[in-house]
C-alpha cells in the first residue's frame, strides 16, 4: 500500500496524520511538502485535492482524505492496532468516549490553543506580522478555564477516555507541545498537576518522540 | 432501553442529537429541557454531566455522553439503518467520506453559521442584545466563498459524501435552517442551484420535518 501525506513539518495537523500513522507502526509513507509561505496550499493542482486550500491531504490505494481528525480516525478503523494499544477503545461505549473527547480537543481546546500560537509564534514568525496581544490574553482566560475541567477530568482518569491512550489524548498533543515550547505558554499546563502528568505522559510516547526528532529538531 | 436528551428544543446542537435519533427510527426517548435562559446549563446538577456547561447530553442504558458530533457518531454505530438508509455509509472508504464532512461541517461551516445565527437571531431575540454587523458581514463573506466550493462539489456529487444521505448531510440541517428561517439569510442558499437543491432535499426528508412540527413550530 502507497501512502503520501501532503503537508508540511511545521504544521500541526500534518503532525496529527502522521502521528496516528507512527502508533500504527506505519513509517513507509511519503510526506509530500506543501509550502504555505509559498501559498502552494492555494494552487489549482493542490485545490483538487483539497478544495478548502489546506493541508494536511491522506492519500493511499483506497482513498484521497483530507480534514485531519476524519484521518486519524480511518486511520484508527483501518489499520491494526499494536499489542496494548486501543486508539479507537476496545468496544463501542470506549470508543464514544474517545469520539467525545476529539470532540472536546476539535470544538473547545483547538480554537483557543490555535489563537494563541498563531498570534504568538506562526504569525511573528513565518509572516512578519505582530500578535493581536488583547486576542491573546482573551483566548489565555479562556485557556485557563478549559483547563480547570481538563483537571478535574484527569484526576479521576488517566487519560482522556478512561484507562487508555487514545485518539483522543493524540489529538492534543502536537499544538499543545507548539503552546509550549513556541509560545512559550507552558506555566498554563505546568501548574496543574493532572494536566502537567498526563501531558508529559502522552508525549513520552516514542511516536511523538520521533516525530519530534524526524519533524522538528 | 431508556433514552434521554437534556437540551432545548431551540438548541442546534440539540436538534442534530434528537435528527440522529428520528433517523433511526427511534421516537421512545425523552427530552430533559434545560433552559438557557435561565442559565440551568451552568447548574452544578448540570456540570456533573457535562462539565463545560453546554448541552446537550445524550444518556442511555450504557453511556452518558457530551459533543453532539460525538453523539450523533455513537447513534450511527449503535442502533441499526432503517432500509435504504446509510448514515455512515456502506464500507470504510464511504465512512471515511462521511467523516471528512462531518468535520468540514464542524471546522469550517459551523463557526461561521453559528457566528451569524447568534448574531442576528439568538443574540437579538432572547438576550436582549445588538448584532455586531461588522462581524456578520465578515462572516457572510467567508460562507459566500465555502458555498462557492460546496457548489462545485455538489454539481458532482448528490450529497456530500457521495450518493447517499449520510452524517455529514445530517449535521447541516439545523444551523442552515436558522440560517435561512431566523437570521433570513436564504439568499446565500437560494442563489446557488446544487446547494439549493441539496439543501431543499435533506430537509424534505421525514426526520427533519418532523422536527420542524414537534420542535419549532
Ligand atoms: N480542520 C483542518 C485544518 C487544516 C488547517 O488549518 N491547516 C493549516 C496548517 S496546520 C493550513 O493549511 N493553513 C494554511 C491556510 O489555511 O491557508 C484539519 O484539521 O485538517
Ligand atoms: N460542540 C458542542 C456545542 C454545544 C453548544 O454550544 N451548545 C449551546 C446550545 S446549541 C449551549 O449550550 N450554549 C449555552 C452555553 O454555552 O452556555 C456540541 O456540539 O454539543
Amino acid at each position: 500500500m502507497t501512502i503520501k501525506v501532503y503537508g508540511s513539518k511545521q504544521s500541526t495537523c500534518t503532525q496529527r496524520v502522521v502521528l496516528a500513522l507512527h502508533e500504527k507502526e506505519i513509517f513507509d509513507y511519503e510526506l509530500v511538502t506543501v509550502d504555505l509561505q509559498k501559498g502552494e496550499q492555494k494552487r489549482p493542482e493542490f485545490l483538487q485535492l483539497q478544495p478548502f486550500g489546506k493541508i494536511p491531504v491522506y492519500q493511499d490505494d483506497e482513498v484521497t482524505l483530507f480534514e485531519s481528525r476524519a484521518v486519524v480516525r480511518y486511520i484508527a478503523e483501518k489499520f491494526p492496532d499494536p499489542e496494548g494499544y486501543f486508539l479507537y477503545g476496545r468496544n463501542l461505549k470506549e470508543k464514544a468516549l474517545v469520539e467525545q473527547w476529539v470532540e472536546v480537543e476539535s470544538q473547545n481546546w483547538n480554537p483557543v490553543v490555535e489563537t494563541i500560537v498563531r498570534e504568538e509564534y506562526f504569525n511573528p514568525t513565518f509572516f512578519g506580522k505582530q500578535p493581536n496581544e488583547q486576542l491573546v490574553l482573551e483566548n489565555l482566560l479562556k485557556l485557563e478555564k478549559l483547563l480547570d475541567i481538563y483537571e478535574a477530568h484527569l484526576s479521576k482518569s488517566q487519560y482522556l477516555a478512561g484507562d487508555f491512550y487514545s485518539l483522543a489524548d493524540l489529538s492534543h498533543i502536537p499544538y499543545t507541545f507548539y503552546l509550549i515550547k513556541y509560545a512559550k505558554k507552558g506555566q498554563v499546563i505546568a501548574s496543574r498537576r493532572f494536566v502537567k502528568a498526563w501531558f508529559e505522559d502522552i508525549c513520552a510516547l516514542r511516536s511523538w518522540q520521533k516525530i519530534l526528532t524526524n519533524f522538528l529538531e
